[in-house]
């Protein structure tokens, strides 16, 4: 007997999981509130570009779908900084050849994934059908066409939630339950804006790394793309001086840009007409549980843990979910209940580290960069690193270049830090004792 | 001209503010999901009594509302602590004699504050009346008639909400905004019991007391009621070994009680019946941001700020609210919109803060009441507090007995607590200096 799935949102995860579940047997009902991403124009203007990194590509290679997405993506091998003064350094992401991250943009990877999930048997897409209800119980939704207004109930085995961070089927799910839910907005937004490629085609900066303009004022990051463009996107504060809001004339765009990214100026003809053109985007952190309804309704991605930008795992975190979705239904075929509770088990304290990591890489990008004692870390991490490459792994290659799980990642961090505070101490302690030792044996008290 | 205010719950907080708003000349309809307190049997089986202390205490008496109040409750001088061995200890509350808690029903004091707000001028409450959708910008709101299903349009210059934790006026109010909202359940739950008056109609236990079971496994609390019975919450785990979830026997709650509550179990005699036939309650904390919305919309009580009942403050905050919003109110009469900023100034700080003070009682009572660093902590405090009453004075008492906002409370308590820290590091320093010298002056060495 064919099973029925219904999945809320078209996006990364909901594309990915529609996939996977049609392999493990499940007819696939996807709704999408808004357009076909495969349609012109459809979702620009506000996308942060994204950064694939191992978990994600695990999680493609699953599928069977990683050297598509690596050929519409261009290789990173390290990270631009580029200083206040104008100057700029390069840091390879790791010592390894192959810790690389991989630019895509989210319209053409949303394309290739909902594309890839169409063509397996039984998947359909609806796009422009809200969801209006969602009986957590049956399960069942009912499912609004945004053109005609008519209604129609849906009934399915399963409920696959990943319809972002203000998920109505989160909502559903945890409706009059002892729900935690911890939604918070960073008082930071961003705009999207493009440095393209110059006059003779080729690229203004270099294009196998991401580039970074860290600062306390305002941080932008910039990815590249197939076309020899960059995608940036600025952050600032939403609020003060200066700020977001205070940037509404094409003189304060211009000034801002000058001030805080000297460089960038000169890289983005097009500055002023995209800033006031592009919306502002938000940023949201949220952590929640419970993440599943019996056997009958789940959460994959921001749904269940949206997490700021500033680590690039975002993507990579819901394709992780829909991969351990995956086993764990595969591990209990007959026991959905027990599959999502142990989906569950997995990832949400992972998850949830990776939303206080991503917190603290803001704070980082914000403060500590440009610090010599950050500088002085991030080299000892880099030789340790080197000299034992299994031993000693900095939190940041833990992260991006391996799938070892995020609050596993972290304590291993802490265990390494400890060991470096330690060699420290006692290394001072070993320069005391020695001029103790010399004070000891001074002539007069021989 | 008149301005019309809509509030949305018929609360305590609801009708409290209803009357503030009627004296400040609004005109002011009060909708509530639920029925009239004052039919029979109205809330019966899951409301926490209360204990009304100094701040709930001055915002009735500014609405004139004291001496009804009190005269329905019953005072309180202090905690009888019930051990596991089955000894009690009282404990009064403070060294002053007006350091005195009042007991009191919630059904019988929302009573009092509907129908003392009824009788002003332009207040109308309508019970059975769901909000069904809030324009946070007319203000208005769409309120459908629970018994015939007829919706109505209610226009206003204000809309209060103060309808509880999971607020729709909240919702509403921040929908689609950056608005940061943390709501976490407590593991635990709890369920009402009474310890009815004797057969001769004279109390079982003192009644001029909260009487308190502290425990690892279970806690229970009991407050007196006029007719000389107590009602009783019995708080434990949903979950595990034992919890509310084994308790599903006649014999395993008789067991229950009799293991963790020896001496209360002869005090219940419907403590079978009621037990199975109360609902479980839930814990919730909801801590937020913002709390409203341009003049138009704004939350009080639970809505913005619910917190765990273990400092017995829910009520006392959410009738400072009141007090405060109508100060601000009062401050800026023509810009509702700068009133409305600072109420949320003056009170968010403060009720964050009793947020956490409501989750450490919780563990205090759980883990630490019955041990002797507990005890010799608050007999310090207390010996303080009676030598120089201005200068020391334990946070339970500033939070309970004064009406220093919250937070300064606590950033008193904390300057407390250093000196006393330091105090003693400075006689165990003194100590070690005079054992010291001690030494050098031993015989051998003279």
């Amino acid at each position: 007997m064919t099973r029925h799935a219904v999945i809320a949102g078209a996006g990364l995860a909901g594309s990915l999981a529609a996939g996977y579940l049609a392999r493990r047997g499940y007819s696939v009902r996807v709704f999408e509130r808004r357009g076909d991403p495969r349609a012109a124009g459809a979702g620009e203007g506000r996308s942060i570009n994204l950064g694939l990194s191992a978990r994600g590509m695990r999680a493609l290679a699953a599928a069977g779908l990683l050297d598509d997405v690596l050929a519409r993506s261009v290789p990173m091998r390290g990270r631009v900084v580029h200083h206040p003064d104008g100057t700029t350094a390069f840091q390879p992401y790791g010592v390894a050849a192959h810790q690389i991250l991989y630019s895509v943009l989210r319209r053409d990877l949303n394309a290739l994934l909902v594309d890839a999930a169409e063509t397996r048997h039984g998947v359909t897409f609806h796009f422009g059908h809200r969801l209006d209800r969602i009986d957590r119980d049956a399960p069942a939704v009912r499912v609004v066409d945004a053109a005609t207004g008519a209604a129609t109930e849906v009934a399915a085995d399963l409920v696959v939630g990943a319809d972002g961070a203000f998920s109505a089927v989160r909502e559903q799910l945890q409706h009059g339950r002892r729900a935690d839910l911890h939604r918070e907005f960073l008082d930071w937004g961003y705009k999207e804006l493009t440095i393209p490629a110059g006059a003779d085609g080729r690229p203004r900066v270099r294009l196998d790394a991401l580039h970074v303009w860290p600062g306390q004022a305002a941080m932008m990051v910039a990815h590249p793309n197939v076309d020899g463009s960059l995608t940036c996107t600025l952050f600032a504060p939403f609020e003060g001086e200066p700020s977001l809001a205070t940037l509404d004339t094409p003189a304060a765009v211009r000034g801002f840009v000058r001030r805080y990214f000297p460089d960038a100026e000169a890289l983005m003809p097009r500055l002023v007409e995209e800033f006031f053109d592009h919306p502002v985007g938000q940023l949201t952190t949220v952590r929640t549980a419970p993440w599943r309804h019996a056997g009958k309704v789940v959460l994959v991605g921001d749904a269940c843990h949206a997490v700021y930008p500033f680590y690039g795992q975002g993507m990579n975190s819901a394709f992780e979910d829909c991969l351990v979705l995956d086993e764990c239904l595969g591990a209990y075929p007959y026991d959905a209940s027990r599959a999502l509770a142990e989906y569950e088990r997995r990832r949400r304290p992972h998850t949830d580290v990776l939303a206080d990591l991503s917190v603290r890489n803001f704070v980082e990008l914000r403060d500590r960069v440009h610090r010599p004692a950050y500088a002085a870390k991030a080299a000892a991490d880099r030789m340790l690193n080197r000299l034992a490459p299994r031993a000693w792994t900095p939190l940041y290659t833990m992260v991006a270049h391996t799938t070892v799980p995020y609050a596993d990642a972290l304590a291993r961090a802490r265990r390494q830090d400890r060991i470096l505070r330690c060699s420290a101490a006692l290394a001072a302690a070993g320069a005391a004792i020695g001029s103790y030792a010399a004070l000891r044996r001074r002539p007069g008290r021989r």
